[in-house]
């Protein structure tokens, strides 16, 4: 088991007080949606919320339990007051305004890819590493939806086994390219299903009963896109395996909201599918689906609107006669688990007990 | 490059006869249309065409070229005078009927499954092992559509590069589990979009906007499907590497009708992208889509309609720092190279010249 100690403890002045004022940055998007709903789902014990977003969506009312709430402008000026910032508004919005969150005295929880790789920022997914809160400067980053999918179930793998090599397929759902990505697959869905023309805006390609290699743009010199490339940075940081040989390839299916990865793992000695099964029946944020009789296995429709990461399809990999590797399936809520649940996971472990 | 002979000069009592007259069976079926289709558009030279299905069928027409065919029964006597025999009806139908066809004079080129894994029965690919055509005794296998997609590429690397490892994962589209399941696709996602439920009948999933495991039997004991055990058994078959490790996932994807594959390859040396470009642009069967500065690559929507298979995503696998593995993405026609086209073509090795 890894060291899941309330590190707030250890450390209060790093702590975010108890019953704080939360502002959600983004509070209008796929994922600040969600925030919304986690928060409200795990009854975090908040003072005060305040939804920014973009002068576009200003003025628009969120439900949130019994309150009706109106979204306000972000500025550097919207942080007074605020305990804990929880950004999910894109990277750029990110490195404009959370010096200002962290400047006012909040504690900034960032979904974007802003600040992840920055040595000084730790990154988190609380099953996994959550010791490395303690190190925070104002800012704890929540890594990227595969690699927390990946490294739920990884982890407590590595804890006991030597991992030596992770070759990845994934299966991404529209949702990671944000709620007009979603809008786009059902909408040119039904165009092509009435036989209508559709031209895509939000994505590069078709993605009606259609699927590509991921969009993020593409690093011209070793052939890896962004998304990959991002995957394995921060899967080696979150299991702090520097050097961990990672080969992926990130795909984009006609999904609304989960995605699901074809896992290949490496270990340097023989294991049984049977001790891999034992590791992940306690894993915490792991939930077993590998039901072979009934081929009943981790799938979007099941992964979508819960926490856990499903794990299933446990077996010897055929491709390596040494016996040394195990393949699996696994699939997790992008907008949950990948994104505004493990924000919130990490908030609650900032809070002063 | 592989010998490409055209095997039915050199044993002339194996070929069929020119102009031979043909029979389809299940001729309704997703294969059987596109069988139609491939034999029109290659001008396959036959002299009459009988179109073979079950009584629930028969009666119905179907076009072939300025033509209106009646759809008969498929009986025990429906081959007397038939010289080519393409069945396209599963494999239940080929056992039951495949001797019938031989004993009538037919040579059988067959779609299903029943006997791809028998020795005396060929398994052919025209561009990979079109030679072992001649040793076929009235019936050559045509093989699992995943097999044949994966195979094209993989000859050729194999042929110039000592390859020693392949892990794949797919992304297959709804056509391989016939026309009810691509319906099935349609109609549940249609159902979805309106906010209906849909009770899955084809398929013992939901489908729309979901993924799950091949819905193949399971071998309960090592955790693979029918599927993946196909696809190794077969792939092993047609390239002549009886052990070559295959490690595999087969998904089954909301698209319509091309399969894509997730390939990372481990030869025996170190091997550059760029070799691998250099062989898959030359190589038969396969068509480049490699166009890293656009974000281009093999999709299903391109793939569709056309029988080459596409190949991209070509890069050094970050997974191996021995820099002996390649990973690459392929789309094909799951109807057409992975089923009709390839059945044709094979059809066309064995007419008397």
């Amino acid at each position: 088991m890894l060291n899941q100690q309330d590190t707030a403890e250890a450390l209060p002045h790093q702590a975010v007080k108890a019953n704080p004022v939360v502002a959600i940055v983004g509070a209008t998007g796929a994922v600040g949606v969600e925030l919304l709903e986690s928060l409200a789902a795990r009854d975090f014990p908040l003072s005060g919320l305040k939804l920014l977003a973009s002068a576009r969506s200003a003025g628009k009312t969120m439900r949130f339990r019994d309150q009706e709430l109106t979204v306000e402008t972000l500025t550097e000026d919207s942080f007074e007051g605020v305990d804990l910032a929880l950004f999910s508004a894109g990277s750029g919005i990110s490195k404009r305004y959370a010096a200002a969150a962290v400047k006012a005295g909040a504690v900034v929880v960032d979904n974007s890819s802003a600040f992840r790789m920055d040595a000084d920022v730790p990154l988190v997914v609380p099953e996994v590493n959550a010791a490395a809160i303690a190190r925070h400067r104002g800012i704890i980053a929540n890594p990227n939806c595969v690699a927390i999918i990946a490294t739920v179930p990884l982890a407590p793998l590595r804890e006991k086994l030597n991992l030596k090599r992770v070759t990845a397929a994934t299966y991404q759902a529209a949702s990671g390219a944000g709620a007009a990505a979603m809008e786009e697959l059902r909408a040119s869905t039904e165009a092509y299903l009435k036989g209508e023309a559709f031209e895509p805006k939000v994505l590069p390609h078709p993605y009606a009963f259609n699927l590509f290699s991921h969009n993020a743009e593409m690093d011209e010199e070793n052939g890896y896109n962004g998304e990959e490339l991002k995957v394995i940075q921060e899967t080696r940081r979150i299991l702090d395996m520097p050097a961990l040989p990672i080969g992926i390839t990130c795909i984009r299916v006609p999904v609304l909201r989960a995605h699901a990865i074809a896992l290949t793992l490496e270990f340097d000695a023989p294991v049984t599918p049977e001790e891999v099964r034992a590791i992940l029946a306690e894993a915490p944020g792991v939930k077993l689906v590998d039901d072979r009789a009934r081929n009943h296995f981790p799938m979007p429709s099941e992964a979508s609107g819960q926490g856990d990461v499903l794990a299933g399809r446990i077996r010897t990999d055929l491709g390596d006669p040494s016996g040394r590797s195990i393949a699996l399936f696994v699939a997790g809520d992008q907008l949950l688990k990948g994104a505004a649940l493990n924000a919130v996971q990490i908030a609650e472990k900032l809070l002063q007990r």
